[in-house]
């Protein structure tokens, strides 16, 4: 039998994975807002408060874990920052859902569809890779591909904002969308911090 | 004679509750904003200006107190964290009234009083609260309060946006009043994160 | 010869002072903005995007450095902060170039003048300082200069920002200006918030 020197290990892999899920499930909400009606919109943002809700709960597990844990399987700031961001991505996931019913946005443009494909497939990334934080097996290349990712993100937001501007859009209609691109683009941005999170904690223990 | 362990305690506790104390003074300020004619909003603004300059003393004295002591009464991240979130709070705040001027506003919306009273009733439960973190008692209800409050804050600054686009006002009116419940609305944010820090304190504590 | 304890120290200050003046090299590109025609604008991008990948480079090699050694010349943390920090400076000016060319815009508000001036200003004081960061000498003033930098730049912001809102603009075109306005604003607080860092590492180490 093993001597287990870090007792508390276990959960915090487990309450991460469960936290990545989570974000995972709030990308496929968002892929489904794309071309839903009205009604159906309403109806995605009402799971998604749930999805954001059920993450609050995973947040606040990992945080009370934390401090009244003696012993911890990474640097206590890392387990801290990890937590908060995958809590931001939620958060933003969730906010984006909302501003498109609270607007009464008529239509989406094009580029959010990409920026929601991005976030979809770095979602699945993250949540691959949580598992893997145990044995800090093969997290290379999830780290460099959620980088790249970021990087079309960014190509992808830019070019959304200078459409929005040069579009011929009604200035307040520019705002709005505006508001939802942005906060999409602060989901990419904190997925990508996630990742570097993640290669600082496997560079320390290595 | 109790033999003290900490002799540097006692200052900190003092500053956090002069800090939270300048903040609670600041709220009133906001308060006094709402129906004021443009030349108290000036003189309101300068009283502002002031109130922020003694929290930036504050804040400073926390810094070089931290940075010169070898023992503190909590970890020293923590004490980082507090000290930089009430500062934040009167940043805001000073922006909300100073943008309220320069912006030459007529009217503001009917939601923002309802978000300077939030932000005023969390003001007052951090102002007595602070002096509670020399004995960690009765924190509990504090932190779940201001929670609560952030929730009501992120719903009305929400319906405020909606108010704002829906609402048939000029672009650039629209453009300078969601700066101001923006702003305000990052007030009402960084009063949940220093309830936050506080709980993560009374819980290491424990 | 001198006993070496802490045998890392002299890459962490070669390092820090590269990012430094990488940092100064991005700020004397925005400089050459100002008067620029469409096609010398396109050719700065280009060299303000290099400067900033080079940037990346020598941020990732602190990371590692710090990840990687056992003992460190100051804070953990403070390391982490300021490489950071140097890195958000040389991301805001890449930013605010980009926007320049992907919004066309056709003339910049006189003001941004003086924000970029302030900002190379402030380049050239943190790039003298951070080789100084070895013996700790003579960074008083540099801090204190920044900050007062800081606050003229702010000036600066708010004033632009009453300009563009009350001056006859349309309102997409606002909308765009604010945006680079804003990030150049950004630019100066993190040149601030270095500043704030460093008279961290002094004030522990003294």
């Amino acid at each position: 039998m093993r001597f287990r020197l870090k007792p508390k290990e276990t959960s915090f892999y487990e309450l991460f994975a469960t936290a990545a899920d989570n974000v995972l499930s709030g990308s496929k909400l968002l892929m489904e807002l794309l071309g839903a009606d009205a009604a159906t919109r309403v109806e995605i943002g009402e799971r998604m408060r749930a999805a954001e809700h059920a993450g609050d709960d995973v947040t606040h597990a990992i945080f009370h874990e934390l401090n009244s844990s003696f012993v911890t399987p990474f640097d206590r700031e890392d387990i801290y920052r990890l937590a908060s961001l995958l809590d931001d991505i939620m958060d933003f996931m969730e906010e984006a859902v909302d501003l498109v019913v609270l607007y009464e946005i008529d239509e989406l443009p094009k580029g959010v569809e990409s920026q929601i494909e991005v976030l979809g497939r770095a979602a699945e990334l993250t949540a691959a890779a949580m598992p893997r934080l145990r044995d800090m097996r093969d997290l290379n290349e999830y780290w460099i591909e959620v980088n790249r990712l970021e990087n079309q993100a960014d190509q992808v937001h830019r070019k959304l904002l200078a459409q929005l501007f040069n579009g011929g859009f009604e200035a307040i209609e520019v705002m709005k969308l505006k508001q939802i691109v942005d906060v999409l683009e602060e989901a990419a941005d904190a997925f990508e911090s996630v990742a570097n999170t993640v290669e600082t904690i496997v560079v320390k223990e290595s």
